[in-house]
């Protein structure tokens, strides 16, 4: 078994809140981060697969695959995005780190075609990052 | 004359729009970064200062007041902050990097008390950043 | 179950010396890190913590009372301090990066409130660094 | 236990080519990977030992030592080396970083003095990566 | 006057190796550089242009633009391909950095359509690069 | 003309403190850096030199030989040494990063054998860094 990761960053503006709280609880709770007009982030995503080099290409999957697979299900839907109101599959979720990691996590799982889905890594500041392993760690 | 510099990073939104023009002028010439409802960054600034060492510190400027400076005339005002909407120092200007340089180098050479302010930096992404030194280069 | 880490950096000299061992030993052993008047690093020091995010949050644990737990039971205590002089729980410690890890580990799992303590990663140059998970790996 | 790792770099050339397979099976599998004179990265190579801190040292393992059997075993072979002819250990491989990683965890096992060695991660690009642990994850 | 800048990377392999001279000087002069098979980087590549933000953009140049000029006429001749062998444009040149940031000068900056070039940055390795600013400095 | 740099680490401590000045002013001028026991960093030094590439080799100056002259000249006299007490050639200076930057600049101009020395740059954190150009910016 070996594990492979492949890289990416996109821009996206959030705003942590939650409706069902008060004003003053989000203000203490979210502090800046719940700012009405948001804020944002250059997120680096990084997708590890786990899974055994094929015979004949030397590869557990092909990066240009994962690489598409990135793209199509999670780049093209949170880039250059407001993440609280234009992501259909993140929708009613607070938008915390915890929360897109597991998000991307149940869009990616099911596309990807060999090895099987490691982790998913979520840096959202230089200080701040998260990552999810499908379950237990 | 030797040159300091003294980095900050701080996490913001934007909208590239120009009310000026056009919605199909803008979303030609902005493209994503039009996005209504914005998208953001981690910015990185990197402020120069060029002065001698003092005999008696070793010290261009005393990085403390340095970075006092920056926190107080910048990153308050901007640090998970929405560009377009909650920096009055920036109000009417399209905070593209370029016009957010100038405006930080506006906003913080009245204020450095010894040397003379020399450059900002202003890194938006890995791959994008400018850099400004208050006129001809 | 989801990771999240939060990163911080430190300033420190240290000086690796076994007084139990000879000056030959001492310096067979550690080398140039034996320097009598000491060296020093920047230290980057990795906090992870295992947890659930809570509903009402989305968080595992607010990095706010991370920052200010790692702060107060780490940071204030070692930065810009000498390691085998300054730290009262580091005190008869050879400061390796591996004790210095395990140090960290016990100063900081009794006050993580929420979710429990994964993992403790210091790097002490851009090609050295350690990771203590608080038993077998 | 104690994790420590070091990281080393080399810059090496390689391609892509399965000899068994078709001109278009290739061109199609790796792409410009496959370009017939060959292509090149600066690697970077982080090994994992894992063991207990030493009594008298406070070392998992000397990283004087490490750093040497890593220059003897893979460095001195790899760098400045084209990957498919210069390499003995590596000969009939198709050189992708699965591949490398196990070449390199096969030729640095039998060498670590003490501990044992847990994890051989190799970087390709600021985008691609592989992680080797030696069997199962 | 501000300065832009666009960073892009690319893999590309080389020979240091001059036919003018004995098979003894190539080697004393450029040493492990010269091994036959060549060898390879990562290669990061930094484009900057000065000129004035445009009233309606806030922009020096439209970084799309200066993005797909960068792919079009370097990118595009010299990723995944060897220096001395694949690149029309840098035929009978020894392909240092130095000579490799000239190169891509003179490729470049008949295509700058507003402001003008101002430097282009090359790093080879984390420890080696050069800078170009199209004459005296 | 082309700028070539050669980046090198090193890891020393120093204490900022001025025997001239009373025990509070130093206190109130160097804050923790003026810690008895000293603290330390991990610096990083780049070395630029302009010059002509030769005809026969591309090159502005064999980086071997600049390595050469930056380690005998500065490395082997400042790694894993204490600034303020074993470095013969910053005797009496307080080891501010501007005069680090000076001091290097000093040991190493006569060294240069071809192109001429251009700038020192020192980082000492990854906040705080310092450029010198032999005069005046």
């Amino acid at each position: 078994m070996v594990l492979i990761t492949r890289r990416a960053t996109f821009s996206a503006s959030h705003r942590l809140y939650n409706p069902a709280l008060s004003e003053k609880e989000n203000a203490s709770l979210f502090d800046k981060c719940a700012n009405p007009n948001g804020h944002g982030h250059n997120y680096t995503l990084e997708v590890t697969i786990a899974g055994t080099p094929g015979k004949n290409t030397g590869y557990v999957l092909d990066l240009k695959v994962l690489k598409r697979i990135i793209k199509e299900e999670v780049l093209d839907k949170v880039d250059h995005k407001h993440l609280n109101h234009d992501v259909e599959f993140m929708k009613g979720l607070i938008p915390t780190a915890e929360n897109i990691a597991v998000a991307f996590w149940n869009a990616l799982a099911p596309k990807i075609p060999e090895g099987k889905l490691y982790a998913i890594r979520l840096q959202e500041t230089e200080n701040n990052s998260v990552e999810y392993r499908g379950g237990a760690v």
